[in-house]
Protein backbone atom coordinates (compact mmCIF):
# COMPACT_ATOMS: atom_id res chain seq x y z
CA UNK A 1 0.00 0.00 0.00
CA UNK A 2 1.32 3.30 -0.51
CA UNK A 3 -0.04 6.46 -0.48
CA UNK A 4 0.02 9.69 -2.36
CA UNK A 5 0.75 12.70 -0.61
CA UNK A 6 -0.52 16.19 -1.40
CA UNK A 7 2.59 17.19 -4.00
CA UNK A 8 4.87 19.83 -3.99
CA UNK A 9 3.35 23.26 -2.85
CA UNK A 10 6.69 24.53 -1.29
CA UNK A 11 7.74 27.54 -3.65
CA UNK A 12 10.51 28.27 -4.25
CA UNK A 13 13.33 31.27 -3.68
CA UNK A 14 16.45 31.38 -5.42
CA UNK A 15 18.54 32.87 -2.84
CA UNK A 16 21.06 29.70 -3.72
CA UNK A 17 21.14 31.74 -7.14
CA UNK A 18 23.71 33.77 -8.55
CA UNK A 19 22.04 37.02 -9.18
CA UNK A 20 24.54 39.25 -10.73
CA UNK A 21 25.41 36.98 -13.64
CA UNK A 22 21.81 36.73 -15.44
CA UNK A 23 23.64 35.80 -19.71
CA UNK A 24 25.19 32.88 -17.88
CA UNK A 25 21.94 31.72 -16.40
CA UNK A 26 20.16 32.10 -19.36
CA UNK A 27 22.47 29.95 -20.88
CA UNK A 28 22.02 27.20 -18.20
CA UNK A 29 18.42 27.48 -18.56
CA UNK A 30 18.62 27.11 -22.44
CA UNK A 31 20.64 24.47 -21.71
CA UNK A 32 18.64 22.58 -19.93
CA UNK A 33 15.71 22.75 -22.01
CA UNK A 34 17.98 21.51 -25.16
CA UNK A 35 18.95 18.22 -22.75
CA UNK A 36 15.42 17.78 -21.42
CA UNK A 37 14.11 17.70 -25.19
CA UNK A 38 17.01 15.45 -26.44
CA UNK A 39 16.69 13.14 -23.29
CA UNK A 40 12.69 12.80 -23.43
CA UNK A 41 12.25 13.26 -20.01
CA UNK A 42 12.68 16.21 -17.26
CA UNK A 43 15.55 16.16 -14.65
CA UNK A 44 14.52 15.94 -11.24
CA UNK A 45 14.94 14.82 -7.34
CA UNK A 46 13.67 11.79 -6.07
CA UNK A 47 14.75 11.71 -2.26
CA UNK A 48 14.17 9.01 -0.48
CA UNK A 49 14.28 9.38 3.32
CA UNK A 50 13.81 7.23 6.34
CA UNK A 51 15.04 4.54 9.02
CA UNK A 52 18.12 2.50 8.30
CA UNK A 53 17.02 -0.61 6.67
CA UNK A 54 13.93 1.37 5.21
CA UNK A 55 14.88 -0.04 1.87
CA UNK A 56 16.21 3.12 0.47
CA UNK A 57 18.88 1.70 -1.58
CA UNK A 58 17.25 -1.21 -2.92
CA UNK A 59 14.34 0.49 -3.87
CA UNK A 60 16.72 3.56 -5.46
CA UNK A 61 18.93 0.95 -7.48
CA UNK A 62 15.60 -0.91 -8.50
CA UNK A 63 13.93 2.48 -10.17
CA UNK A 64 17.32 3.27 -11.33
CA UNK A 65 17.36 -0.28 -13.35
CA UNK A 66 13.69 -0.03 -14.04
CA UNK A 67 14.46 3.72 -15.48
CA UNK A 68 17.03 2.83 -17.48
CA UNK A 69 15.33 -0.66 -19.01
CA UNK A 70 12.91 2.25 -20.29
CA UNK A 71 15.79 4.34 -21.52
CA UNK A 72 15.46 7.04 -19.70
CA UNK A 73 18.94 8.59 -18.35
CA UNK A 74 18.68 7.91 -13.92
CA UNK A 75 21.47 8.28 -11.56
CA UNK A 76 21.99 6.77 -7.85
CA UNK A 77 23.71 9.20 -5.36
CA UNK A 78 24.03 7.50 -2.15
CA UNK A 79 26.78 6.86 0.56
CA UNK A 80 28.38 4.38 -1.72
CA UNK A 81 29.37 7.21 -4.15
CA UNK A 82 29.87 10.24 -2.04
CA UNK A 83 31.06 9.24 1.27
CA UNK A 84 34.08 7.40 0.05
CA UNK A 85 34.55 10.58 -2.68
CA UNK A 86 32.83 13.99 -2.66
CA UNK A 87 32.03 13.74 1.11
CA UNK A 88 35.32 11.60 2.10
CA UNK A 89 36.03 14.59 4.41
CA UNK A 90 33.12 14.20 6.37
CA UNK A 91 32.60 12.47 9.41
CA UNK A 92 29.45 11.46 11.73
CA UNK A 93 29.08 14.33 14.12
CA UNK A 94 25.91 16.11 13.69
CA UNK A 95 27.84 19.15 11.85
CA UNK A 96 29.49 16.85 9.35
CA UNK A 97 26.36 14.89 8.45
CA UNK A 98 24.61 18.52 8.09
CA UNK A 99 27.05 19.35 5.85
CA UNK A 100 26.84 15.72 4.09
CA UNK A 101 23.42 16.36 3.44
CA UNK A 102 23.55 19.90 2.20
CA UNK A 103 26.35 18.73 -0.55
CA UNK A 104 24.04 15.85 -1.57
CA UNK A 105 21.21 18.19 -2.23
CA UNK A 106 23.29 20.70 -4.13
CA UNK A 107 24.98 17.84 -6.42
CA UNK A 108 21.34 16.41 -6.75
CA UNK A 109 20.00 19.69 -7.97
CA UNK A 110 22.74 19.62 -10.46
CA UNK A 111 22.09 16.78 -11.87
CA UNK A 112 18.30 17.61 -11.95
CA UNK A 113 19.46 20.99 -13.26
CA UNK A 114 21.62 18.06 -16.10
CA UNK A 115 18.36 16.51 -17.23
CA UNK A 116 18.88 13.17 -14.98
CA UNK A 117 15.75 11.36 -13.06
CA UNK A 118 18.38 11.71 -9.98
CA UNK A 119 17.51 9.21 -6.75
CA UNK A 120 19.01 10.54 -3.57
CA UNK A 121 19.02 7.44 -0.52
CA UNK A 122 20.17 8.80 2.80
CA UNK A 123 18.35 8.60 5.87
CA UNK A 124 18.41 12.24 6.17
CA UNK A 125 16.87 12.46 9.60
CA UNK A 126 16.00 16.43 9.66
CA UNK A 127 13.30 18.26 7.81
CA UNK A 128 14.99 21.36 7.93
CA UNK A 129 18.11 19.64 5.59
CA UNK A 130 15.22 18.07 3.33
CA UNK A 131 13.76 21.58 2.87
CA UNK A 132 17.00 23.07 2.06
CA UNK A 133 17.76 20.47 -0.47
CA UNK A 134 14.37 21.34 -1.56
CA UNK A 135 15.50 24.58 -2.21
CA UNK A 136 18.64 23.80 -3.93
CA UNK A 137 16.64 21.43 -6.58
CA UNK A 138 15.23 23.61 -9.29
CA UNK A 139 12.11 24.64 -8.92
CA UNK A 140 9.40 21.78 -9.04
CA UNK A 141 11.80 19.13 -9.67
CA UNK A 142 12.26 18.02 -5.60
CA UNK A 143 10.21 14.58 -4.87
CA UNK A 144 10.36 13.90 -1.11
CA UNK A 145 9.31 10.09 -0.57
CA UNK A 146 9.17 8.55 2.57
CA UNK A 147 10.12 4.99 3.40
CA UNK A 148 7.74 4.44 6.28
CA UNK A 149 8.66 0.94 8.00
CA UNK A 150 8.49 0.76 12.11
CA UNK A 151 11.73 0.67 13.75
CA UNK A 152 11.19 -3.06 14.69
CA UNK A 153 10.93 -3.95 11.30
CA UNK A 154 14.23 -2.16 10.40
CA UNK A 155 16.07 -4.11 13.00
CA UNK A 156 14.59 -7.52 12.07
CA UNK A 157 15.79 -6.77 8.44
CA UNK A 158 19.17 -4.63 9.73
CA UNK A 159 21.04 -5.53 7.00
CA UNK A 160 24.18 -3.43 7.72
CA UNK A 161 24.29 -5.08 10.61
CA UNK A 162 23.86 -1.54 12.24
CA UNK A 163 21.06 -2.18 15.15
CA UNK A 164 23.46 -4.94 16.72
CA UNK A 165 25.90 -2.35 17.35
CA UNK A 166 23.62 -0.06 18.09
CA UNK A 167 22.17 -2.26 20.81
CA UNK A 168 25.31 -3.62 21.86
CA UNK A 169 26.19 0.00 22.75
CA UNK A 170 29.45 0.56 19.83
CA UNK A 171 27.46 3.25 17.92
CA UNK A 172 25.44 5.92 19.07
CA UNK A 173 23.31 8.64 18.58
CA UNK A 174 21.95 6.66 16.03
CA UNK A 175 18.21 7.37 13.94
CA UNK A 176 15.08 6.00 15.67
CA UNK A 177 17.01 4.92 18.04
CA UNK A 178 18.46 7.52 20.24
CA UNK A 179 18.56 10.18 17.95
CA UNK A 180 15.23 11.85 16.25
CA UNK A 181 13.72 10.84 12.76
CA UNK A 182 11.58 13.79 11.87
CA UNK A 183 8.47 12.73 9.86
CA UNK A 184 7.96 14.32 6.06
CA UNK A 185 5.07 16.45 6.20
CA UNK A 186 4.37 16.77 3.12
CA UNK A 187 5.92 13.67 0.94
CA UNK A 188 5.33 13.37 -2.42
CA UNK A 189 4.91 9.51 -1.88
CA UNK A 190 5.18 7.30 1.23
CA UNK A 191 5.63 3.23 0.58
CA UNK A 192 5.35 1.18 3.43
CA UNK A 193 8.10 -1.06 2.21
CA UNK A 194 7.01 -3.85 5.16
CA UNK A 195 3.94 -4.28 2.86
CA UNK A 196 5.10 -4.34 -0.44
CA UNK A 197 7.26 -5.65 -2.68
CA UNK A 198 10.31 -3.99 -4.39
CA UNK A 199 8.48 -3.90 -7.85
CA UNK A 200 5.68 -2.38 -5.81
CA UNK A 201 7.94 0.27 -5.20
CA UNK A 202 9.47 0.81 -8.41
CA UNK A 203 5.35 0.77 -10.09
CA UNK A 204 4.38 3.43 -7.43
CA UNK A 205 7.46 5.92 -7.88
CA UNK A 206 7.31 5.35 -12.10
CA UNK A 207 3.20 6.18 -11.73
CA UNK A 208 4.30 9.13 -9.83
CA UNK A 209 6.64 10.67 -12.26
CA UNK A 210 4.76 9.69 -15.14
CA UNK A 211 1.49 11.41 -13.72
CA UNK A 212 3.63 14.76 -12.56
CA UNK A 213 5.06 15.03 -16.48
CA UNK A 214 8.66 14.01 -15.80
CA UNK A 215 8.37 11.60 -18.19
CA UNK A 216 5.59 10.23 -20.87
CA UNK A 217 3.61 7.14 -20.24
CA UNK A 218 4.82 3.80 -22.04
CA UNK A 219 3.47 0.00 -21.96
CA UNK A 220 5.96 -0.40 -19.23
CA UNK A 221 4.62 2.26 -16.80
CA UNK A 222 0.81 2.54 -17.51
CA UNK A 223 -0.80 0.02 -14.68
CA UNK A 224 -3.84 -0.21 -12.51
CA UNK A 225 -2.88 0.97 -9.26
CA UNK A 226 -3.69 -3.12 -7.65
CA UNK A 227 -0.55 -2.20 -5.53
CA UNK B 1 46.78 26.80 -34.30
CA UNK B 2 46.52 23.77 -31.20
CA UNK B 3 48.38 21.33 -30.21
CA UNK B 4 47.36 17.41 -29.59
CA UNK B 5 49.64 16.20 -26.27
CA UNK B 6 50.39 13.25 -25.93
CA UNK B 7 47.18 12.11 -24.51
CA UNK B 8 46.21 9.94 -21.21
CA UNK B 9 48.75 8.02 -19.98
CA UNK B 10 48.11 8.25 -16.25
CA UNK B 11 47.45 5.32 -14.57
CA UNK B 12 44.49 5.66 -12.08
CA UNK B 13 44.23 3.61 -8.62
CA UNK B 14 41.30 3.03 -6.92
CA UNK B 15 42.00 4.86 -3.74
CA UNK B 16 38.87 6.72 -3.94
CA UNK B 17 37.01 3.62 -4.34
CA UNK B 18 35.11 1.33 -2.11
CA UNK B 19 36.66 -2.14 -1.22
CA UNK B 20 34.18 -3.27 0.73
CA UNK B 21 30.68 -3.31 -1.09
CA UNK B 22 31.53 -5.26 -4.82
CA UNK B 23 27.62 -5.75 -4.95
CA UNK B 24 26.91 -2.55 -5.39
CA UNK B 25 29.88 -1.34 -7.34
CA UNK B 26 29.20 -3.78 -9.99
CA UNK B 27 25.86 -2.32 -10.09
CA UNK B 28 27.13 0.74 -10.72
CA UNK B 29 29.02 -0.12 -13.48
CA UNK B 30 26.71 -2.02 -14.56
CA UNK B 31 24.36 1.24 -14.96
CA UNK B 32 27.23 3.45 -16.46
CA UNK B 33 27.36 0.77 -19.26
CA UNK B 34 23.57 1.15 -19.46
CA UNK B 35 23.51 4.70 -19.86
CA UNK B 36 26.24 4.82 -22.26
CA UNK B 37 24.41 2.61 -24.48
CA UNK B 38 21.08 4.58 -24.28
CA UNK B 39 22.99 8.51 -25.01
CA UNK B 40 25.35 7.08 -27.81
CA UNK B 41 28.09 8.46 -25.96
CA UNK B 42 30.80 7.83 -23.23
CA UNK B 43 31.32 10.07 -20.03
CA UNK B 44 34.02 11.91 -19.77
CA UNK B 45 35.45 15.23 -18.09
CA UNK B 46 36.80 17.54 -20.05
CA UNK B 47 38.86 20.10 -17.41
CA UNK B 48 39.65 23.10 -19.24
CA UNK B 49 42.50 25.05 -17.18
CA UNK B 50 44.43 28.28 -17.89
CA UNK B 51 44.55 31.91 -16.29
CA UNK B 52 41.44 34.12 -16.02
CA UNK B 53 40.36 35.85 -19.29
CA UNK B 54 42.21 32.43 -21.41
CA UNK B 55 38.79 31.49 -22.35
CA UNK B 56 37.73 28.75 -20.58
CA UNK B 57 33.91 29.67 -19.83
CA UNK B 58 33.50 31.31 -23.04
CA UNK B 59 34.82 27.93 -24.92
CA UNK B 60 32.83 25.53 -22.22
CA UNK B 61 29.74 27.56 -23.11
CA UNK B 62 30.08 26.94 -27.03
CA UNK B 63 31.27 23.51 -26.79
CA UNK B 64 28.06 22.49 -24.32
CA UNK B 65 25.46 24.05 -27.22
CA UNK B 66 27.45 22.57 -30.11
CA UNK B 67 27.44 19.12 -28.33
CA UNK B 68 23.52 19.62 -27.37
CA UNK B 69 22.90 20.62 -31.09
CA UNK B 70 24.17 17.20 -31.66
CA UNK B 71 21.89 15.14 -29.56
CA UNK B 72 24.98 14.83 -27.27
CA UNK B 73 24.40 15.02 -23.45
CA UNK B 74 26.49 17.84 -22.04
CA UNK B 75 26.96 19.51 -18.78
CA UNK B 76 29.17 22.50 -18.10
CA UNK B 77 30.19 23.00 -14.29
CA UNK B 78 31.83 26.58 -13.33
CA UNK B 79 32.10 29.21 -10.85
CA UNK B 80 28.86 30.25 -11.38
CA UNK B 81 27.04 27.42 -10.75
CA UNK B 82 29.11 25.65 -7.82
CA UNK B 83 30.36 28.97 -6.26
CA UNK B 84 27.02 29.81 -5.31
CA UNK B 85 25.88 26.36 -4.58
CA UNK B 86 27.82 23.27 -3.54
CA UNK B 87 30.70 25.72 -3.12
CA UNK B 88 28.96 28.82 -0.96
CA UNK B 89 30.82 27.86 2.08
CA UNK B 90 34.13 28.40 0.51
CA UNK B 91 36.28 31.72 0.11
CA UNK B 92 39.22 32.13 -1.51
CA UNK B 93 42.25 30.94 1.33
CA UNK B 94 44.49 28.69 -0.14
CA UNK B 95 42.73 25.62 2.12
CA UNK B 96 39.64 27.18 0.57
CA UNK B 97 40.70 27.04 -3.05
CA UNK B 98 42.14 23.54 -2.92
CA UNK B 99 38.79 22.60 -1.41
CA UNK B 100 36.79 24.03 -4.35
CA UNK B 101 38.70 22.36 -6.76
CA UNK B 102 38.95 19.23 -4.82
CA UNK B 103 34.59 18.23 -4.71
CA UNK B 104 34.79 20.27 -8.34
CA UNK B 105 36.72 16.86 -9.61
CA UNK B 106 34.48 14.55 -7.48
CA UNK B 107 31.18 16.06 -8.80
CA UNK B 108 32.93 15.93 -12.28
CA UNK B 109 33.91 12.12 -11.84
CA UNK B 110 30.17 11.61 -11.31
CA UNK B 111 28.80 13.83 -14.03
CA UNK B 112 31.22 10.98 -16.42
CA UNK B 113 29.95 8.15 -14.59
CA UNK B 114 26.70 9.00 -15.33
CA UNK B 115 27.22 9.41 -19.06
CA UNK B 116 27.52 13.07 -19.30
CA UNK B 117 30.00 14.89 -21.45
CA UNK B 118 31.14 17.14 -18.46
CA UNK B 119 33.28 20.66 -19.47
CA UNK B 120 34.93 21.73 -16.14
CA UNK B 121 35.98 26.03 -16.23
CA UNK B 122 38.07 26.66 -13.45
CA UNK B 123 41.36 28.38 -13.32
CA UNK B 124 42.97 25.20 -11.36
CA UNK B 125 46.13 26.23 -11.39
CA UNK B 126 48.44 23.67 -9.63
CA UNK B 127 49.38 20.41 -11.06
CA UNK B 128 48.88 17.86 -8.22
CA UNK B 129 45.05 19.71 -7.78
CA UNK B 130 44.19 18.78 -11.44
CA UNK B 131 45.90 14.86 -11.22
CA UNK B 132 43.59 14.13 -7.73
CA UNK B 133 40.79 15.28 -10.26
CA UNK B 134 41.80 12.70 -12.86
CA UNK B 135 42.22 10.40 -9.95
CA UNK B 136 38.56 11.09 -9.18
CA UNK B 137 36.95 10.26 -12.74
CA UNK B 138 36.56 6.79 -14.35
CA UNK B 139 39.56 5.68 -15.75
CA UNK B 140 40.50 6.95 -19.05
CA UNK B 141 37.65 9.64 -18.98
CA UNK B 142 39.56 12.60 -17.96
CA UNK B 143 40.59 14.90 -20.46
CA UNK B 144 42.77 18.33 -19.86
CA UNK B 145 42.65 20.81 -22.07
CA UNK B 146 44.99 23.82 -21.40
CA UNK B 147 43.72 27.38 -22.66
CA UNK B 148 47.35 28.66 -23.08
CA UNK B 149 47.42 32.59 -23.72
CA UNK B 150 49.58 35.07 -22.40
CA UNK B 151 49.15 36.77 -19.04
CA UNK B 152 49.31 40.55 -21.31
CA UNK B 153 46.44 39.46 -23.83
CA UNK B 154 44.26 38.15 -20.82
CA UNK B 155 44.64 41.02 -19.39
CA UNK B 156 44.08 42.94 -22.57
CA UNK B 157 40.62 41.19 -21.96
CA UNK B 158 39.87 41.07 -18.48
CA UNK B 159 36.66 40.34 -18.97
CA UNK B 160 35.71 40.60 -15.54
CA UNK B 161 37.89 43.31 -14.36
CA UNK B 162 39.93 41.28 -12.06
CA UNK B 163 43.31 42.29 -13.76
CA UNK B 164 42.57 45.74 -13.07
CA UNK B 165 41.62 45.31 -9.63
CA UNK B 166 45.06 43.62 -9.19
CA UNK B 167 46.83 46.19 -10.29
CA UNK B 168 44.94 48.59 -8.22
CA UNK B 169 45.96 46.52 -5.09
CA UNK B 170 42.95 45.35 -4.65
CA UNK B 171 43.19 41.61 -5.20
CA UNK B 172 46.31 39.43 -3.86
CA UNK B 173 47.34 36.26 -4.97
CA UNK B 174 46.08 36.47 -8.25
CA UNK B 175 47.46 33.41 -10.43
CA UNK B 176 50.00 34.63 -13.63
CA UNK B 177 50.30 38.01 -11.55
CA UNK B 178 51.44 37.14 -7.89
CA UNK B 179 50.48 33.50 -7.68
CA UNK B 180 51.77 30.27 -9.59
CA UNK B 181 50.44 28.84 -12.57
CA UNK B 182 51.49 25.16 -13.07
CA UNK B 183 51.97 23.93 -17.00
CA UNK B 184 50.31 20.63 -17.30
CA UNK B 185 52.78 18.39 -18.52
CA UNK B 186 50.32 16.01 -20.72
CA UNK B 187 47.52 17.78 -21.76
CA UNK B 188 44.84 16.21 -24.06
CA UNK B 189 45.25 19.35 -26.10
CA UNK B 190 46.70 22.61 -26.04
CA UNK B 191 44.16 25.85 -27.14
CA UNK B 192 46.16 29.21 -27.73
CA UNK B 193 42.96 30.76 -27.98
CA UNK B 194 44.97 34.45 -29.12
CA UNK B 195 45.13 32.79 -32.35
CA UNK B 196 42.05 30.56 -32.46
CA UNK B 197 38.36 31.78 -33.00
CA UNK B 198 36.02 30.31 -30.50
CA UNK B 199 34.38 27.99 -33.14
CA UNK B 200 37.56 26.99 -34.12
CA UNK B 201 38.65 26.00 -30.08
CA UNK B 202 34.95 24.22 -30.24
CA UNK B 203 35.96 22.01 -33.75
CA UNK B 204 39.47 21.67 -32.10
CA UNK B 205 37.41 19.80 -28.61
CA UNK B 206 34.85 17.90 -30.70
CA UNK B 207 37.74 16.14 -32.75
CA UNK B 208 39.47 15.30 -29.72
CA UNK B 209 36.26 13.51 -28.70
CA UNK B 210 35.27 11.63 -31.73
CA UNK B 211 38.94 10.39 -32.07
CA UNK B 212 39.37 8.97 -28.75
CA UNK B 213 35.80 7.41 -29.39
CA UNK B 214 33.57 9.51 -26.76
CA UNK B 215 31.00 9.88 -29.32
CA UNK B 216 30.73 8.95 -32.82
CA UNK B 217 32.17 10.78 -35.72
CA UNK B 218 28.77 13.13 -37.89
CA UNK B 219 28.53 15.40 -40.02
CA UNK B 220 29.20 18.22 -38.31
CA UNK B 221 32.47 16.97 -36.26
CA UNK B 222 33.88 15.50 -40.04
CA UNK B 223 36.04 18.29 -40.44
CA UNK B 224 39.29 19.04 -41.94
CA UNK B 225 42.22 20.25 -39.64
CA UNK B 226 42.15 23.58 -41.33
CA UNK B 227 42.38 24.97 -37.69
Amino acid sequence: MYVRGKGITASRTSVNRPKSDNITWNQATIGREQREEQLGQRGCVLWLTGLSGSGKSTVARAVETALLKRGRLAYVLDGDNLRHGLNADLGFSAEDRDENIRRVGEVAGLFADAGAITLVSFISPYRAARERARQAAPEGRFLEIYLDVDLAECERRDPKGLYERVRAGEIKNFTGVDAPYELPTEPALVLRTAELSVSESVAAILDLLVEQGFFPADAGTQRGRSV
